[in-house]
């Protein structure tokens, strides 16, 4: 091929860098697993309960699905906003939290919370401006702030203070180009849930800086501690609130790919500043939400009992509770907050009993090649030196979980400390 | 609110303007509907057969979905390249018309065409690069390439070729920024079929200019005049080549969303480049394919029946057809070239047999005002002046829509011809 000409093509080095997703760090550390060990591989570090077959959908779900194909009802092109029908059940469903009620049209149907994220940021992006994220987060929402060229400032989350966010250095951070804030709660990847009293300060300083807030609320309702959990839409008359959800965590079906942008905004400011407009516009040009998926909304919603809610809290707070004791047993970890919420927890790393472990990564990659347990490295959500733990597994692996991850402590034990313990 | 601060927000009007996409447009032409009129309104807009009750999809679809949904088995996430048996089942339905295997690891599940789109030239886009499309094309390549930053060219189609590439103006095109060409193979929206012959030569083009080839086949097979399909991958040998698919067409079901980006390559090219790698990075921060809906994949393409196919195919040619036949009769349209392929075909307006019509807009503005007829306005899709006419219709209702272009035709006749007609 000596003569002939080299192909155009240059690798886009920018999406390169942006990709570094927790999907992209989860397939690096499983090219470190040892393959010799016969032990079952434990994955601790996926939003992904489903992975254990304790976690299974209610029928209501599959059965929504299948009486949607086999209508022959739902297959021409959807409207780009959705299903009427979808949009006005999720309306109905989220206004039942809320001091005022939600019209259909408040409602965007979406790919998973995913693509209600990616739309999200592609509607605030213009040169110039920024977007305040929580750190530590969800690294979708820098990955593709990265790619789309929105700039990012993060505000902490303290755990001191049970994850609140650092409203004073938040206030800080904003200037005149800052577009909006976002917030997760319950959160992931902390585990905490905010009070109505935070949220409402994070409302009133959100109006004060003249910002809206973004709020991802995939996780609502799936909360066992003290804090109930309040949508930050009970506080849209204060600021405009985009509520981002999905029905992926809630009805154990991640892979069905069902979310929702809500403006939850009394005072139709959305309308007036053209984020409406921006919205639709740009969901003119991106791909739809499978109608089959659309249509068994309603019927999902619906029917869906109390009961299967409930049976699935309890695993998950029995999955706090064992989490929470074992954790405090394992010499290098420090939870500083109980988890409240599902999917994840915090835990820093106490290098002080913890030897020949460089940082997070190190920490990780180590862990799977020798214990074939699977964390992820804090530094992916933005906290060097911390593990992001996915707690809500299957009991008893995640008691056999936390067993190896004690025996990987205690094998990596400074010398001096070895008799202590 | 005097006294408050200002929201920081402001609308992303680059991304307004590349929203110009024939949804838009679609909605606007709606705007104009008369309510006043009774008569059924008829839409030869869209490339949505399934708008008219006699394309209906097989069963064996729907019981897919079914089958799948009541398995409990796929409601993780997916991988984010899509699920294996969905990969390998494309794999093989592509390889029967290729000269090589397709391995399932050149198979990304993408939802729909629309997104295997938006993927590709989110991959392609870097400053200073430039992508080569048709015209007339499909507007969502031009659409996403605003959005994306990337530089488009057109090359022409020739009606009075039967719409071939104008190949030598393509290679004055190009330059050494030029990272790719796409073509769309059977057309939308011209309704034609390229030759093996013609096919070669642009595989031959392309190689010379060193960009790569993305091949829109999600016509493919739909074919029923002189011209077979040839896959554009038959070429992969001489130019690497990214094919781009969906069942939505085929199989009825454009509401469903399953569709692929394929890369045909048997030198590893795009190995080598960078592409794969892109192509992987990308779909880490993109949101995935309904398992539900990949899982069904294997199922469907394995079990449709040829009649299914052929019956369809039946029903397209009559409208052909009638389409050729019937559009004779309208003074103020010609049409250069007899569509072999579904589902659209172009029409050039003729300023000379109409009067106060200023042009294709206000032609498209004006039929559904008075005859409640839509049709897509040339210009949306890179030629003024012409109209894109989705032809795969009811045949009665297509009759019908032509008799009251005619009628509309008749009445906007210039004076001086009326009594000559
Ligand atoms: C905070 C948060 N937001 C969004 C998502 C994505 O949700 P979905 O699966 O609905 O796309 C996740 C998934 O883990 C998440 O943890
Ligand atoms: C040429 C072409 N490419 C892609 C698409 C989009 O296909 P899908 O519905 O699978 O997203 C269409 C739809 O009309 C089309 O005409």
């Amino acid at each position: 091929m000596e003569q002939e000409k080299e192909w155009n093509f240059q690798g886009n080095e920018e999406l390169n860098a942006s990709a570094v997703s927790v999907r992209g760090v989860f397939n690096t550390l499983l090219a470190n697993l040892n393959k010799q060990d016969q032990r079952p591989l434990l994955r601790l570090c996926r939003a992904d309960p489903t992975d254990f077959s304790c976690f299974r959908t209610t029928p209501v779900a599959p059965d929504a699905i299948a009486s949607a194909a086999q209508s022959f009802s739902f297959n021409c092109y959807p409207p780009t906003v959705g299903l009427l029908e979808a949009r006005r059940a999720v309306a109905e469903h989220l206004s039942s939290d809320l001091p005022f009620q939600l019209s259909p049209d408040d409602v965007y149907i979406t790919i998973g919370c995913t693509q209600a994220i990616n739309i999200m940021i592609s509607v605030l992006a213009r040169p110039g401006a920024n977007i305040l994220l929580p750190r530590p987060g969800y690294p979708q929402y820098e990955a593709r702030a990265a790619c789309n060229g929105l700039e990012v400032r993060h505000f902490d989350l303290l755990p001191e203070r049970g994850w609140e966010i650092d409203i004073d250095a938040l206030e800080d951070l904003a200037d005149e180009n800052s577009v909006a804030m976002a917030i997760i709660n319950p959160s992931n990847p902390c585990g905490n849930v905010f009070t109505y009293q935070h949220l409402k300060r994070v409302a009133e300083t959100a109006r004060k800086l003249g910002i809206f807030v973004i709020t991802d609320e995939v996780y609502a309702h799936m909360t066992f501690g003290s804090n109930p959990f309040v949508p930050m839409g009970v506080f849209a008359s204060i600021v405009p609130v985009i509520t981002l959800g999905s029905l992926g965590k809630r009805w154990l079906v991640p892979g069905w790919r069902l979310g929702w942008i809500v403006t939850c905004d009394p005072n139709g400011i959305f309308q007036k500043t053209g984020v409406v407009t921006n919205i639709k516009n740009y969901l003119d040009i991106t791909t739809d939400t499978p109608t089959i998926m659309q249509a068994a909304i309603p019927q999902i919603l619906k029917k869906t009992e109390d009961e299967f809610f409930a049976h699935n809290l309890d695993i998950m707070r029995e999955c706090a509770d064992i989490f929470y004791v074992r954790c405090k047993e394992i010499p290098c970890l420090i939870c500083p907050h109980k988890p409240e919420s599902t999917l994840t927890v915090m835990v820093q790393m106490n290098f002080s009993k913890i030897e020949g472990i460089i940082d997070d990564v190190d920490f990780c990659v180590k862990l799977i090649k020798e214990e074939s347990v699977v964390l992820l490295p804090g530094v992916t959500v933005g906290l060097k030196n911390w593990l992001r733990i996915s707690f809500t597994a299957e009991p008893s692996a995640l008691e056999d979980a936390l067993s190896r991850i004690k025996a990987f402590s205690l094998r990596h034990m400074p010398k001096c400390h070895t008799s202590s313990v």
